[in-house]
């Protein structure tokens, strides 16, 4: 990492890539995925990289998860052909949705009689189906418990003649408010619990309905999947700050960091301003425990040819601006870092960090593109 | 915009533009420049685009700010010829700089004898330099009692040979702060006063020197600008929810909007869930006056081929994920809605959704591309 700050050849806001992180985290998932004799079907979202992708592919994996309709398009073109679009299907996309399903097998969700019924009249392919279940997240899906709802939405499915029901899904998002392993264990239970008493309910029904769950948080930390069938987490791969807060990994499972050029300094304050701003991190932010108030972003040190995250609480991103980003930091640091030096911090969301960089330069000096 | 959402020409999340809104915002700025004998230099970061900077050559604007190098190519390409580039000089991008000051007027901040001697030793063409004055927001620049340090800044800059000094320049951003036309009175005065006391000083030595300020809030609200030379707002352009809150425009001068499909409805919570998350928005929130959760949007009504702002407080936007958008809503309205439909959100903030959604679609169904 040296010689890419010493050369020059960062210029930019960059967002770099630890390749060997990154490969450990996907290994780390697909074992345990086999471990449990669970469907690994990864949301892309986060690395939105036919490259990384290779990364999966090399430890078996050939189902993915994506958030959008583009999305699936650029990996079906990429070769993948067995998508999952992990979003409320959307109405207006349905010539794209009927060229797509004509491409690769295209799993999509549903979660009411009006959408069943707008597929069933406009697809001439067959899909599957998942129907979402709201397991306590309370964004999208049926509630668990709404047999009501619930029997419509099969009943529509059933008449169609063109969708398949493949089973129940749900993202147990709220696992991101969780600040401890036993915080993650319980949305664990209560959420698998519920997809659980479903499975029970309709097997009879439907013999081969699976069960999937998707959030990282989860994903990463339980050892416990007994009666799920498939995993669909997706920001492990790179991992970031709210991961670390949650208690999802360890800061140096971090696998992507910022390279900032330092633009001004700022003594009577301790700042360091950089360019690097809203427009490259996002303005996702992060209330550490005991902390008080958002960051935006940590510091991590230079460590032969690599970082090490620093002491979060001392050295953090304080503030970000359009372009500028303000960073506080400790006398020590501030006086390692001149005008023109190149400092890495470390993401609060790296989902959105990488949506926003568009292309990722490995600690080896390669760029990776995205979509 | 009832055939722009009726024909399905619209089936992702879109930035809509009202151009007249948007030329009657360019207008009003342009004449109270001029006004008051200002030099208007518009900041081009929210907008980025070429086509809409030639809704302001219409009104005489030959000069401009950017934010980064980058976009002062892109609008050096497209026939800019004055540019000042509104961020701290970055030193890693020394050949960027060498090559646009031998094509355009380029005008550049600094704050360091470091920053200036590192121009002077790698420029061989005359580039204007501003001092940038914190004025009191504190982010970036010199304190403008700092004369121990304007002193050095200024020798280095007399030494260089090569930089031209211009003047002072400061971005009161913490009138982003006021939630009142007095609070934005007296930040313009506090702010506007140090620069006066700056050119009092330095008149004698540097008789040309200009002062440069530059945030929308003061420059649409303030009418008094004796002894300011130009004024470089750039929000005003689209303006947004913040600067409503700020009292810095009212809602009917908004000119963009985010048009979301809706793809599920909650009844129980009375939500509508759209496409339309962080990756459109951007998270950047806002605290109303009286409210006490943070708001991602405020939901606006179709009305007569275009939209017009309905109760923020009770039809607003409550939570943002990637591809999410939750929308809080009175039964009114929830009702109005059907799975499919479009709904119109206006930003919290236009430069980061602009910056998102890298183009525009005018009332009129015409496509706007920018930077």
């Amino acid at each position: 990492m040296n010689d890419l700050f010493s050369e020059g050849s960062i210029s930019n806001p960059t967002l770099l890539l630890d390749e060997a992180t990154c490969k450990q985290n996907i290994r780390r998932m697909a074992e345990k995925a086999k471990r449990h004799d669970l469907v690994f079907r990864p949301h892309f979202k986060t690395h939105q990289s036919l490259h990384i992708g290779q990364w999966f592919k090399a430890v078996g994996v050939d189902k993915i998860t994506v958030s959008s309709l583009a999305m699936a398009e650029y990996f079906s073109e990429g070769g993948w052909e067995d998508i999952t679009v992990a979003f409320p299907v959307n109405l207006r996309e349905i010539e794209r949705i009927r060229k797509l399903a004509s491409a690769v097998r295209l799993n999509l969700l549903v979660e009411s009689v009006a959408s069943v019924e707008f597929l069933s009249e406009n697809l001439d392919t067959p899909v599957q189906v998942f129907i979402k279940i709201d397991s306590g997240y309370h964004r999208t899906g049926i509630l668990a418990d709404d047999t009501q709802k619930l029997g419509a939405v099969l009943g529509a499915i059933e008449r169609s003649g063109i969708l398949n029901f493949s089973g129940f899904l749900t993202h147990a998002g709220h696992s991101y408010g969780a600040r401890s392993h036993k915080e993650i264990a319980e949305i664990h239970a209560s959420s698998t619990g519920a997809l659980k008493k479903l499975k029970d309910t309709y097997q009879s029904q439907f013999p081969g309905l699976i069960l999937s769950i998707g959030d990282t948080p989860t994903c990463s930390v339980m050892e416990d999947f007994e009666g799920i069938d498939e995993i669909r987490p997706g920001n492990f791969v790179f991992y970031d700050l709210v991961q670390y807060a949650i208690g999802a990994c360890h800061l140096d499972d971090i696998a992507v960091a910022m390279a900032c050029p330092v633009v001004a300094k700022h003594e009577e304050r301790q700042e360091l301003i950089v360019y690097g701003g809203g427009v490259h991190f996002s303005k996702d932010q992060l209330v550490l425990k005991h902390g008080t108030k958002p960051i935006f972003g940590a510091v991590a040190d230079h460590k032969e040819g690599n970082w090490i995250a620093g002491d979060l609480t001392r050295n953090y991103v304080s503030k970000l601006s359009q372009e500028h980003g303000t960073i506080k930091v400790e006398k020590e640091v501030f006086d390692r870092y001149d005008i023109g030096s190149i400092i890495v911090i470390l993401p609060v969301h790296s989902c959105l960090t990488a949506n926003l960089m568009k292309s990722y330069l490995t600690l080896e000096g390669n760029e990776v593109d995205r979509f």
